[in-house]
């Protein structure tokens, strides 16, 4: 079967590589899309993501689709045929943290296209059949593989616990920012504020449902914020450009007892902070490591339209053109919000 | 000025009463729309809700827009002109529940329309400028009259701590029914299913986004939910109908684990109910008593368009027909879903 | 090796049967202490408990310490000599319950002498070593056999969110009574009143810190908790009697936003309850089923004597009188809070 | 009457003052006890605390208990003889802060000793009853003085939501530290590990159950508290130094979704800190401003031996020496936690 493998920094190359067979517990998935992921590109351009080296080939890839080929042993739930959406974060099952239901916290996680574990730029993997969700069938594999970057925004709404009628401002306008939108759109969010650099970005937000934007290179987020909002600032703030100054916005334009989720992440271990800022308002500011219990909702939030992903689709590649996607990424003229590889459809 | 005027039961009389003044802190309001509670029938039917009597006559209405006519001394973001909400339970903010924030458990609340405080079926009312909430301009008076039952469901919302991809079942098709419809769908609730005994009032559920409706006289809900939920249960379950059979059917279509919120005012003090269940599956049951901080986010949902109330007005009367909202109510064939008072627009 | 085996109502024969070997995963443990629950008592007297009945022969028992003497493969974090506490359900670890760490809920969780999973009433049991948690030095084998039902409590005061300096009222000063009195202790409540109707334990309550008792055979609870409140109730109430009129008083005695916590497990699937009341009072009611995640703080509570369980031990027996203890629970007559069972030390 | 009044920086004149009458809804309290805090030595060293300046001459203290002489109208639950504590700030009480009862946030609090509002380093004070709190016969003034800083501290354990069995690191032994100290332990914590640079304090901390000490001049406390739990950090973590290094210490210390509280008050706005960890750990960070709704349970938690306060008193001056007590704190020769003033027993 045809893999796109990671030989080294911007080195992909077109490769057979033998089909595997499901172990116990695993299913064979013949995959039909995979989206390209801010960290697929990163260890396209650089080769690690901190401590994570490509130290040997690796197939990248996370975000994907596709139909059961195989079952192994000890699995009922699936059968050949069955559409699916793959969780790509497997926990050990056992630790403390998965024993609390955090399991996105385990330090034992194999995540899917992060060394040493290929991923899903390849025909065919294996996955533990327990980190399959069936695909209703109203949603095309284009929306399956959205199901990962979703399930960040699902994740992120509830560790903030959104309200209905509430006010928040979004920082950043790429996929994650605009996941994020929809996801406080169905969790009730009634005024939402975006703020990015790019404007053709921030038209995107507009047309999707915010009732502003903000152009952070044109004006203060922090002031403009303040003025929307009479001085007092928003209920929720979700920090998703990665930026670390946004990051440092965030805490300022959160209202006195506000909530700051931060999904972003910084280039930097640390940088400055308005730290006492945060103490004085207590303001609470809670990190977004990935997703746990996540997958299930999002794809109910998709399949019944609550929000609306397909269309962020913005290019769709064949598997063998992945590396013009991670171009397209690190040229940056041509707009993007997300770039897709149909794998196999 | 005009007053519907409650000399006891199913004896209402339009009468003239002085104008009152605004005193400190206060605003007079010139009523615009008041819509008719299932309280307010009560006490015309009945002549008093549990410990509540109507002793002496009285003004019923608490679901009221206006226009503020004048202001007392010491209002300050209140002025003549304009159109306000009226949160009709008026806390004393000193003791141990309004500290913390439970305003709408302070033992020593003042509510609009219930004895002995007048309501707003009348010309004017006076209240105290902190309970009254500005109305958007998008807004009409019929929808600021549908901000106080909304204010139940987004309180109840709340109070389940909804999230975003859940199943719900309501029961009751009712005004309550319909207004937690709203607020789960603005929650994010991916499925809903709504039980009541009236057909008609189910097919408006299932025209306003149920996904599914069960008729409670043909069909038993708790095996039609198992049958649906794969044998599960639901996530949250919200009890709107004031009946103790399906108080005690909430328990059991509960998902183990899941949320039981209990809006309805029951007939009796005690009845027979799951309690075992619920032990057994770790089910929530969480009471909800009006409403706390619950206006301004229910506006705002109105405003913005995340919920859609107005088409929930089935009856439009002028105050001198008060009365004969009461009989539709009483008689029951005419169908309604909010019938409201017209008292001066 | 030695087991008592449950043949039928009240009929345990002490028996060899084989010493089992430790499969992958697993540790093979002989058992030092093991103390008898008001379950294993029940299986005795009526040979079923609910839909689990005894239809072959079975060891019961389930609140036991040990020493492991081998592991099997895979094992790693356990060796021969370790004392260790049993946790006795062991869930599927993959199913949606034990995902969002609420394993207690796990359909398919398998329970240490619950038909049809034999118990700790044996020289020697294998159990997954992911369930045995190493007992400190400073902890003895009859401290740890109270780990299991101080872990119910200490889950429980987690479902009931107990803070420092509230007021609690505890239904039930048995066994569980008194370990939710050591766990509510241990959370920083200031005010403790135990309620039951034996006298004998009452004044166990009270040596053991209850601030106050109250005898429900000769004085109503709900009016002596509303008179020591000055009307207004308790912020947090535990029943943990299994009387039906106690879970009833529970929501009787509990503030406007208290919270009524259930762990007992009632006789009748329903009965006569104050729902209207729990409403009116947006009182929570949570239900205890076991616990998750509640042995290791039980272990650390005990080993820095945070709380005091080793003095609930009224009788000691050794394995062949296992029986005697059943009798001396069926009798009533001689006195206990537990009775434990001294299987090889 | 006498009153210990602020010049200017390091200006404090005893003088004869008025003495104030009780308006409507006061009472006028004869100050007993008033402890001195670090923010009023501030005023006295520095004329200042950010955008709060001394412009005028000032009464400050604001740790005070006391003896009700007088009351004005429309106070009912005190009476001249009562023994009260003061609760400093006093909300509006009708700002949307107040109405979620998260007052601490209110923008128009009003807090004694701090400019414009006068303390109480003074005979006699009139100051609103609903913010004055009875005090058990087994209180003294001393202690009574002490249920101020006690409050920060129960305000941050039910902020940091800490549950019974679990492990925490105390940043700062000095008079907030050790209050914290006190309330972790009576929230169950069961492994509490105090840091601080001063022998002396972390000798305080060891004798008052502290499981160990961390001197931060001689080790590194992230190593230390890593090596201590196996590498994996503690559940909760409190900042009460006010020191920057420490604020970023206590990320690095938190374990996986841990919870770090930070209750002090930092010199610079912002400073470096480890974001990218907390994001990754998904550790929450959560700021204290004073207390809400803590007084009471404070109050219970003294009263019953909960918490142990009294000893925490260093030094005890009369008014007349105030100033010796802010050169003990300025010169840092004289060792102490807390310093009282005996204002009139």
């Amino acid at each position: 079967m045809k893999a796109a493998i990671l030989y080294g920094k911007k080195d992909v190359r077109i490769e057979d590589v033998p089909k595997p067979s499901p172990a116990y517990g695993e299913a064979l998935v013949k995959v039909k899309v995979c989206g390209i992921c801010r960290s697929d590109y990163h260890y396209w351009k650089h080769g690690r993501i901190g401590d994570f080296v490509v130290e040997k080939p690796l197939i990248l890839g996370h975000e994907a689709s596709g139909v059961v080929e195989d079952v192994g042993e000890g699995v009922s739930h699936l059968k050949p045929g069955d559409r699916v959406v793959i969780e790509p974060g497997v926990p050990c099952g056992r630790c403390r943290y998965c024993r609390i239901g955090r399991y996105n916290l385990c330090p034992y996680v194999r995540f899917m296209g992060t060394p040493p574990i290929n991923g899903a730029f390849v025909e065919y993997v294996t996955w533990p059949a327990d980190f399959l969700y069936k695909m209703p069938e109203n949603m095309t594999f284009e929306e399956g593989a959205l199901i990962e970057p979703l399930s960040v925004s699902v994740h992120a709404v509830r560790r903030a616990e959104v309200t209905p009628g509430s006010s928040v401002v979004i920082f950043g306008a790429g996929a994650i920012g605009m996941v994020t939108l929809e996801a406080v759109k169905a969790a009730g969010a009634s005024s939402i504020l975006v703020v990015d650099v790019d404007e053709w970005k921030l038209d995107v937000a507009l047309r999707r449902g915010a009732d502003a934007v903000i152009n952070a290179q044109r004006e203060d987020p922090v002031s403009v914020v303040k003025r929307l909002t009479g001085g007092e600032g928003v209920d929720y703030v979700f920090e998703a450009s990665g930026a670390e100054k946004a990051s440092y916005q965030a805490v300022r334009v959160a209202k006195r007892g506000g909530v700051v989720t931060l999904i972003g992440l910084y280039a930097s271990d640390e940088f400055q902070y308005p730290v006492l800022e945060a103490v004085i308002k207590e303001v609470d500011i809670r990190g977004v490591h990935r997703y746990a219990n996540a997958f299930q909702p999002a794809i109910e939030l998709v399949a019944k339209r609550k929000v609306k992903v397909y269309d962020l689709v913005t290019q769709k590649l064949p598997l063998e053109k992945l590396e013009e996607g991670f171009r397209i990424m690190d040229v940056g003229k041509e707009k993007y919000v997300k770039i897709q590889v149909d794998v196999t459809s």
